[in-house]
């Protein structure tokens, strides 16, 4: 059992945080600082959104480098999305997933040379399209598996793949606000010539060809989505890092051309820096494998064994729970630890009338056979009669990231739920 | 004791290819047949070499998929850089770098949050600094470590951490032919607006702020190499992945500004996909954190942690000797795996007049105290009287690399020689 103490006493924090009337007045008291973190210089606070946007994205700036108040003591970072909430869980399984290594092994650049991704590990796909099977969550038949550092690495062979490489102009990039905070960034950082970012998909009318990014459930807003611009030239790729059922019901497998997973929002190891993508045309996969060949020459072995070993065991979790205590089933854990969660900040939330969090309706889980409603990794807080929601949490020392990053506005802010720890079980 | 029969036998093989007056009579009927591998199709055979260079370089093509002729049986494959020559001795190693990772390591994105480089592992950067201490192959005193997903992505960090950002143009990258002939490929592939590949180092003449790579040993002619453009605008990255006892003497702890190191041609472990950079200036080492963040959000740790066995179970080798047996100091087994690879491949090559090969100058290596000739991991082949040697070769069933993707001419080729892998020594 989640010894809810400290998780709780955060939320009693934000609780306090939020009583209106003395954190409101000391506020427009000017007592709030900024500072950055494991974050880019923004450098604008209370100024236009789309301008100040603009000029984000654009200015590459240097990388502040000091500690993340979490290290200081007496902060909340739920800022950066570190899923440090499943480590209880993988210390509790103790030595069904570890994983034993010969300084032998992964000498050779190649995993298997009759595979189009040739650095992807068999046993890692295997563990793939076995979960994915199980969970239901997306279709693996008749889809090459290209395997990344990250489901980032990945987002970056998509748009190297499908820009079209002697264009006299760069493809547009595009996803509906709320974006996902480092989309416009990593499609920029390297001002290519082969693709752009372009913004709100919701505004995007050009009748040119563009590429839609779909996140679906939604970073920051844990939305179900689909595609917006809807036009005839547009590519798109569905980022699906979320679409596990102890974040939202499995309504049904995902069935697109392009799909993104990634082992650090499915069983939190985001240190493993391991993605998949599930690819229907083989030229894109082809060229996907060939970005990841120029960025990385290939994905650390290492990282996609343990990945294997470690979906497994997620996946006997399931089916073999005759080998499992009770409450171990790995997707059951988690939902059970995302459901506190949000039952705690919505009862913070609800003690006062500073702040929203979206509501989501109730669905059926396939896998579960469980309706529930959406369960996100992110809470998008929405602050009522604060204008800088961000800077108002972190002079109440809750870091969290604006709303500004996501294309919205900056009474926004994102608070990441997987995150922090909770504390071990008394022995 | 190296089994020597395979090895010699691909030689024998080699020798038995060089017979001039048998193969360059068939080569001249036209019997040879190209085709490519794991490598970009380049399409262009016995033309021009500087338009089609210009070609190769700008047109991102498909990655061809097809299986390497070496899993086909009856051909060599040297053209890959494979270093599966280190597997042997890895095996004999036996449990000393065995690694055993736990399910509930490395959840989080952060290594060590004090570091300016926080995806970093402390154990690898200790590692590092206690292998170049023994080696004294470079000065870490003073040095920022940056880890990278191989010194494919530390090269691309460090083109983004010193081009400028609001430059009218990209910033020239140059190389002295013959370079290393992925530099290309990698500047341009997402024709970045930072950084664009300018070509040979010895011919450029603009005064306008430049990035030259040094390479040193340099890939493919095993030289050792200094700057060539010595323009007051210029930044050096020195690529130093060769830069071990194994290759070249030791001469003197290399002390560059930037310098990159990779864990596969230390040790041979290619598949675990890390490097690292030594870099004196905090700032450029901070953007190539950020270009690492961006591209990939850090680096494997299961990868770090690995390697950092890996290096120091090389270092024991030669510290703690009692713990080895005779023979079995990393570097001491690796120098002589080559010098017979290089002493069979003289051999072969002196048996007639089609081919040369370079010849170095002898030096003493500070590390082993040993005076030796460098004995690279590539040979860099001429082949005297035929123009395209890479496709006489290829129809010898012998797989090289054409000296056309290092800025050379045709007439060139190259051959790995830390593939493929001896035989397990009869137990």
């Amino acid at each position: 059992m989640e010894t809810r103490t400290m998780f709780l006493g955060h939320f009693l924090v934000i609780s306090l945080a939020l009583n209106a009337g003395l954190l409101y007045r000391d506020y427009c008291n000017g007592k709030h600082k900024s500072q950055d973190f494991f974050f880019f210089n923004n450098g604008f606070k209370n100024a236009s959104l789309a301008s100040k946007r603009d000029a984000h994205v654009a200015k590459r700036t240097p990388l502040e480098t000091k500690a993340p108040l979490k290290a200081l003591g007496g902060v909340i970072d739920l800022d950066h999305g570190d899923p440090t909430m499943y480590e209880r869980y993988w210390r509790e399984m103790g030595d069904k997933t570890t994983v034993l290594i010969p300084g032998w092994k992964f000498i050779s650049y190649f995993s298997d040379v009759r595979s189009l991704c040739w650095f992807l590990e068999p046993e890692f796909a295997n563990a793939i399209i076995r979960l994915h099977k199980l969970v239901g969550n997306a279709v693996t038949e008749g889809r090459y598996i290209v395997v990344g550092t990250g489901s980032t690495q990945l987002f970056q062979a998509v748009l190297y793949a499908i820009s079209p490489p002697d264009a006299s102009e760069p493809i547009s990039v595009v996803s509906a606000a709320p974006f996902y905070s480092s989309y416009p960034l990593i499609t920029d950082f390297l001002k290519s010539g082969l693709y752009k970012w372009a913004g709100d998909a919701r505004k995007f009318k050009k009748d040119k060809p563009y590429i839609e990014l779909v996140t679906s459930p939604n970073n920051p807003d844990g939305v179900t989505r689909e595609a917006v611009v809807n036009q005839n030239q547009g590519i798109l790729i569905h980022d699906l890092a979320y679409y596990w059922p102890q974040y939202t019901p499995i309504s049904s497998p995902a069935d697109h051309d392009i799909m993104l997973f990634t082992v650090s929002k499915s069983t939190g190891h985001a240190g493993m820096r391991l993605g998949w993508a599930l690819v229907r045309d083989q030229e894109i996969a082809k060229k996907m494998t060939e970005f990841i060949v120029l960025s990385t020459i290939g994905v650390s072995k290492e990282s996609q064994i343990r990945a294997a070993k470690i979906l497994q065991v997620v996946a006997d979790s399931h089916e073999h729970r005759g080998n499992f205590k009770e409450g171990e089933a790995f997707f059951e854990h988690s939902y059970n630890l995302m459901a506190k969660r949000w039952k705690q900040l919505r009862d913070a939330v609800e003690k006062n009338d500073l702040f929203t969090l979206p509501d989501f309706s109730r669905g059926t889980c396939n896998f579960s056979q469980r309706a529930f409603a959406s369960q996100p990794a992110f809470a998008w807080l929405k602050c009522r009669e604060v204008e800088d929601c961000e800077s108002f949490l972190r002079y109440h020392k809750i870091i969290t990231r604006s709303g500004r990053h996501f294309g919205e506005s900056a009474n926004y802010a994102t608070l990441h739920l997987a995150s922090p720890s909770p504390s071990p079980s008394p022995s």
